[in-house]
């Protein structure tokens, strides 16, 4: 079965989850995986994950499931995990410190190069192995490693600045831990913000009023 | 208007989103928003935001908009921000000091009061103020402390175990940064997971189809 031209956004946005969840049961050597348990411990119904597969080619063949490394394989391709696009980090705090140093990068498909920061103490020391620059090297950063993809680890009130810079030398992808809109002051772009404030909220919402 | 007394997921999932949003226009000087323009920022309809507040007991005026400060300490309030949940933090790698440090727990309705580790060597230190303790002394500290959140930043491996414990202690909400699935093996608990490799992968499958 061919791939849709046309894909949702919520379809992507499970993509991720699928891959997680059969590199899992990889890890637990479970080697096929029925759709209806699948279903169950995706918590997805089983029309739901056929449909969105179907989108990518269709994997399962009927009365018996899935073969779990191959599905894990199909989607690893078609997210392109193996590509390893050229990322930098900008930002060398404390979050852009443990990213750098928590992060499996080439894991999810990223490979990363550069990391900047203006503080000129951090210049030339490394992070898990990747040199720190000065932000003042990062147009030519760009021109000659042509990274696709910025962490933007730095304040809120650097971003804008930041971006632009990053635009113009066409970055055009962004893994956006900052608070700021993106998607309002730039057009054309990728954008993955990642608000942990709302996930806890969320949580302490649940705790204050869980039972009433 | 009252306060409904079911909530849907997805409305308190937008709950914070609401919340941050109106601090981002008190800190811009914005005092008063019309539904139309929350709509346009926020990308929800203006009937979808109604909707939502309405659950809550309804905040705006016909033809006046909202009051951007009181609207956001109505939701705060909902949220229940004032409260400071007792929180503990496990695990204090790379992430969980990041986390520690970065993360300005009473701005999420949060206080956190304990950091635990298996590692002797960080016993008794301190992250951002907060004292470092055994993974040994978790019954005790519980008991005495009654947190109601666990941060989880330990390894995949460690989780269950760990887990046992605290729901033993009486925690019972977990904000989880390890990829196990807690909901598969605690019944009456309340999990918010955080899986940043799915938003990295999300952004790794955009950069490599776009435009195809």
């Amino acid at each position: 079965m061919p791939q849709k031209s046309y894909i949702s956004n919520s379809v992507i946005r499970r993509l991720p989850r699928y891959y997680r969840f059969l590199g899992e049961l990889q890890s637990e050597e479970i080697t096929k995986i029925s759709s209806a348990e699948l279903s169950s411990r995706l918590k997805l119904t089983a029309s739901q994950i056929r449909q969105d597969l179907n989108c990518f080619g269709g994997f399962g063949q009927q009365g018996y499931g899935y073969n779990v490394a191959e599905l894990r394989r199909e989607i690893g391709v078609i997210i392109g995990v193996e590509r390893k696009i050229g990322t930098i980090l900008l930002g060398a705090g404390n979050l852009g410190r443990a990213i750098t140093a928590y992060f499996d990068f080439p894991k999810y498909g990223c490979e990363l190069t550069g990391i900047f920061d203006i503080n000129p103490q951090l210049e030339g020391t490394e992070i898990a192995g990747v040199k720190v620059s000065l932000m003042s090297q990062l147009k030519t950063f760009c021109e000659e490693n042509k990274p696709e993809i910025a962490v933007l680890c730095i304040p809120q009130e650097s971003v804008r600045e930041v971006c632009g810079t990053l635009t113009e030398c066409g970055v055009r992808a962004f893994w956006n831990f900052s608070h700021y809109d993106i998607n309002l002051h730039f057009d054309g772009i990728i954008v993955e913000n990642v608000h942990m404030g709302d996930s806890l909220l969320t949580l302490a919402y649940n705790v204050n009023n869980r039972g009433k």
